[in-house]
């Protein structure tokens, strides 16, 4: 039997038809459509599985599995959703059920990402994994025993605003010190126009053209052509990834880490710089035998993930 | 049934009969001995259990649990054990069982500590919990689902080595930034010394007699009289304690946080600090309906959960 998974992003939305074993028979996407507000964002998702109804046998679909930004209690997205405008209250699960007919599950996007990695992608065949996406912002997630771990109230591994720097910056959540505000793709663009404006010969400057439109890509370009100003803003990264991921590795004291999201695509680069960091921020028993790996699946990871889950989810209720 | 439970710490062994509804029928202690070395170490913990032997009937004992400082795997204690000389590489299940010819099982003290306060004292009822021992250092144990959490090598939950200050203190772990370099008992006496140090009027000092022998009781009992000096060192102490208990519940999103050890004997006055400084360290969600609260049992909560331990793995067993 096959399911279909959604990845709900606040720019695209993604689904596809998952068959038992992980692979995408068909995929499907369209703009999320914030701007038109959360009914728009609703028939974009409709319009989006209706595509995949097309091009596959429908009647084949046993279920839908839905990743949404934010926490969802009961079908509900219940807050932690605002990159979409007016999206905390929406019954996710009802209304994608009224339209389609088929029992539909949802959950955290970044959960359902890291279910689709530790199954089918970087994590295959351990048991304990914490995951985390790195992008705009840092999101994680955490497998237990096989399972995904969403603590007493789907909350658990808000990984991103873990306070690494008791005194530090304050970040957009209203707290201090959030790791993500050291550590992610927004930060690393950060520091990178700041190191241009201190030596604009830097090799950043020339790969994004100015200062305006710096990417965390640039950067790590430029570090892997051993440019100074780069290889500083990435080992700082990396020393800031290592104290929020020896955390996790201290607390949770996984088989695998994998690090998932737009600056996984910079490559052994950034494992290498974490790997230097690790030491200082992870107890030795811990360390050992943690495997810190790329993500593996890209973008389908939270297809898959949403797939998986709607599949384990209906098992459940069975 | 009932089953002996004996907590093993660096100066005192305690332990004691429990039945199963977690009531201590009759218990014994005596010193670690340590400078003895291991051989000394066991002859104490056999000489222990020895004791309740004759005040009960041993025959109506089917188990004995041991928590012990470190990591344990296979009933061998891995590591982690520091306070107690040669105590790794000592095959503490099999020596015990030997010597009592009883089903013997262990683990780490704190985690058994948390398992007690979880099922018997602070945390009865709930599903997920937090449980942290403040003193010397800060040692932690995690319930998910009413199961204690070890992760894949029985190393979990290392809360005094979390980083909180990335750029911070030196920590005899070898690492930078520990919480427990922040918000330990030992870092609180150490703030209270150099207080006393700027000002001499402080009533820390009163009720220390002198600056070398400030306990952290002494640090709290002078903030409880409002001394300007001892509030702000528990403010301070309040800020990281928030940092860190902050961090646990973004990751693990528990319903309860049940603070335990030396430093929970200051009551409420901690409590309040914490709360103070858990919202900029902590997400909405994830802080809204969790409860913070001292533990309950006091030292007998490592004898209880010990107990509990072996009655729950001997049923695992059989």
């Amino acid at each position: 039997m096959n399911t279909i998974g959604v990845d709900l992003g606040g720019t695209n939305i993604v689904c596809g038809v998952v068959d038992g074993e992980g692979r995408i028979i068909c995929k499907n996407s369209c703009k999320t459509g914030i701007s038109g507000g959360r009914e728009n964002v609703l028939s974009n998702i409709f319009m989006c599985v209706d595509g995949l109804a097309q091009k596959t046998d429908f009647e084949d679909v046993s279920a839908i599995g839905i990743g949404t930004p934010g926490a969802v209690d009961k079908g509900v997205v219940i807050g932690g959703a605002e990159n979409i405008p007016d999206w905390k209250g929406v019954a996710l699960v009802s209304r994608v059920e009224e339209k389609f007919n088929k029992p539909t599950f949802a959950s955290n996007d970044v959960t359902l990402y890291t279910l689709g990695e530790a199954i089918y992608g970087a994590g295959a065949g351990a048991k304990s994994i914490v995951c985390l996406t790195i992008g705009t912002g840092i999101g994680g997630g955490v497998i237990i025993d096989g399972e995904l771990f969403r603590g007493s109230s789907d909350c658990a591994a808000e990984v991103g605003h873990m306070t690494i720097n008791v005194d530090g910056r304050k970040c957009n959540c209203g707290g201090v010190g959030c790791f993500e505000s050291y550590a992610s793709a927004t930060a690393i663009i950060k520091a990178g126009r700041e190191a241009v404006k201190v030596n604009p010969e830097s090799i950043i400057l020339t790969l994004a053209g100015e200062e305006s439109v710096i990417t965390a890509e640039d950067v790590f370009e430029a570090a892997k052509r051993k440019d100074k100003s780069a290889l500083e803003v990435v080992r700082e990264a990396g020393r800031y990834l290592g104290a929020g991921i020896g955390n996790l590795i201290n607390l949770f004291n996984p088989e695998v880490v994998i690090i998932g999201g737009g600056v996984s695509r910079a490559g052994e680069i950034i494992l290498e710089v974490i790997d230097e960091a690790l030491k200082r921020h992870s107890l030795e028993a811990n360390l050992r035998g943690v495997r810190i790996v790329l993500a593996k699946l890209g973008d389908t990871a939270g297809i898959i993930g949403a797939a998986v889950f709607a599949g384990r989810e209906l098992e459940k209720k069975d």
